[in-house]
């Protein structure tokens, strides 16, 4: 528990981390506040509820994932499908620990879609999110002449949904290694070989 | 509530369907006797624990869906890989509904494969149900030429992945036609072109 943030940030992070670990429905407001070592009290003080503080969660590790994960690779240094298949070594490699816990987006989604729709929705804008990157990428490789693929936004809704799968399979069977050798299926989504393309 | 079976078919019957429309931690004992007309006193005759019930619904789901979804469209009556797309659509006839509740197995694994091992195990084995229908297909297909695909079982495990993503992202959209769009991708991953095949 980090001691100098505030008790809302403490929240928030210990919030992202247990129902990612667990699920929505385990997660209790008691459990939470005794992570982040704040009072019942000064919980309604800064959430209204449980689904808040949730909300809270998703976009703060939205923001961390764009930070970390998304923004590093999918950097211009490596042609554009080079890009994509280092984003799905880089999820990987993060999910490799003694318990693989998926995505925390795609698992709130599984949980929850049909019983909250607005943390569904929240949910759906973060889907939107990963798909513009790999939007991108394709529309760049279409320009470069390293795809065939015509329809780039029903190719980066495949990757996205591909990307989820893998991450599911992968908590299914608590093996991050099951999305290393997904991803080499990646590129086929993207419209392109299977071969590994070179940096540019 | 069919009333002509008996109280433990009852039980299995009502808990697919309760646990499949929100999900296991919100479906409670008390709900699943009241939704079966049980007494909850005998809800212990028939299982030790809500997760034996759980088990019993996955095995009870499994079977109805490899007789009533994979065995029809997998059927050798036309081209192998017209047996994947043709699996693909019926997926997303049966999720068209005012809800779209994904998939049961995969709901169940994102909630609970870190809390519950022996649940877990048993959706994998689901899933690796599901490959073997997608890898005898492939197997088939690689036979007549129509796929370049040398690696089937990874291959079919990528479909297995790509299933349970475009499931989600149905139900994260509440919309079962995300599935039809996606499955046209399908074909790719399956090693052959984005060309619909003809029947055999």
């Amino acid at each position: 528990m980090p001691r100098s943030s505030t008790a809302r940030a403490r929240l928030v992070e210990c919030a992202g981390r247990r129902i990612h670990a667990s699920s929505y429905a385990t997660a209790s407001v008691e459990h939470l506040c005794a992570d982040a070592g704040v009072q019942k009290g000064s919980f309604y003080y800064f959430f209204r509820s449980k689904r808040d503080l949730a909300l809270a969660a998703i976009d703060d590790q939205w923001a961390h994932t764009r930070a970390t994960l998304l923004e590093p690779a999918f950097a211009p240094d490596v042609a554009p499908l080079e890009r994509i298949a280092r984003f799905f070594r880089t999820v990987a490699d993060r999910q490799r620990s003694d318990v693989v816990l998926g995505c925390p987006f795609g698992n709130l989604a599984a949980e929850l879609a049909t019983q909250d729709q607005v943390i569904r929705d929240r949910v759906r804008l973060v889907f939107a999110g990963y798909q513009t990157y790999f939007e991108q990428a394709l529309r760049e490789a279409a320009v470069r002449g390293d795809v065939r693929e015509t329809d780039v936004r029903g190719a980066a809704q495949a990757l996205v949904a591909y990307l989820q799968g893998a991450l599911l399979l992968a908590k299914t069977h608590n093996d991050a290694t099951t999305i290393n050798m997904l991803a080499d299926h990646a590129v086929k989504l993207a419209g392109g070989t299977n071969q590994r393309t070179e940096p540019a």
